[in-house]
């Protein structure tokens, strides 16, 4: 079982190789793809060989070989549909991002409670809460964005796990609880935000 | 100096203990926050002091004192102004965000380069990226988002550099290069969404 933080990296890497890739390089050291995405060289090594994946001493690794090993290893299982529960700021920014197009994610449905928001015109369908539990089995989902408000958060989180989600991307400022099974990865804009100023002030 | 991560976990430890203390407690063990915000209760222990705050062995932190303790660690700058760059969907997503108002972080002004995007109406200015050096300058701004497309990000992020901009918070899916004293805090949200994806179907 591989943790959050290395999937990250692994993430980070790949869009590393991208760009070395499209100016031309064909070969890169662990130590100079460290420099670039700011891991340790030993990090990289023990991060691709966790996977199977070994460079070559001479010559590093191969940067078209890796990035098709890495895209073997995170993008195997084709489209990835996912639902965002909340369709406020975030919600909204969210379904129209290309960049989960282009990694294959498709965010099909978003749902609110707000009669307001779902008279909208969105770019893909929004249902009232009510729905989730039949769309969640109608559509086998397993992964959603929870972009509602921190009060109501852990709700909707617990009625989320009992349809079956067993990924939740959290945008609500709370330690949500969920069971050991379940994957949860939180985004608190704020505490990034708030982290940059203080190390700034500080710097 | 303390890292990113020293100060993101303070933050959480302080979004923990305002819901402990909402909900009536008094005082909290390294232990029991530790299981809260899933941190082991010897780092809780090591952030704490290492800001030259101690717990009690018999009773543990006073809840009150150490929020107040915390809120002077990070909140004693006041009011915090901040600019977006780029008024695509995450730079609209933020200047609404209740979280960074209580929290005493104000989103003064956006820029964009989009003709059409200025013509729009927002609930604060906005402004062409032309006048971004002398908008930092008058109002000595340090802290900056960046939400602009990923081709461009390099290059607003060197401009924001050398107008004075000391700390930056990226949307843009690419790896900047910024010099060793700039604090750089990126955000992925395809990467966040990839690895919760990747370990849901993997759990």
């Amino acid at each position: 079982m591989h943790s959050k933080f290395e999937i990250l990296r692994l993430l980070s890497y790949r869009m590393c190789l991208n760009r070395l890739k499209n100016i031309g390089f064909e070969y890169v050291f662990s130590y100079y793809l460290g420099e670039e995405v700011d891991v340790s060289p030993e990090q990289i090594r023990r991060d691709l060989a966790s996977f199977g994946i070994r460079g070559k001493k001479k010559s590093g690794y191969h940067i078209e070989q890796l990035i098709l090993d890495i895209e073997k290893i995170l993008g195997n299982e084709g489209r990835q549909f996912v639902i965002i529960v909340g369709m406020g700021n975030i919600g909204n920014a969210l379904i129209d991002n290309d960049d989960f197009k282009r990694n294959n994610i498709d965010i099909i449905a978003g749902f609110d409670i707000d009669p307001v928001k779902l008279k909208r015109k969105y770019q893909i369908p929004v249902f009232p809460n009510n729905k989730l539990e039949e769309f969640i089995h109608s559509n086998n989902i397993k992964t959603a964005v929870l972009a509602v408000p921190a009060l109501s958060a852990q709700e909707v989180c617990n009625n989320l796990v009992s349809y079956g989600i067993r990924g939740i991307l959290n945008f609500a400022p709370v330690n949500l609880k969920v069971e050991d099974n379940i994957v949860l990865n939180n985004v608190n804009l704020c505490s990034e935000l708030t982290s940059v100023i203080y190390l700034a002030n500080h710097s």
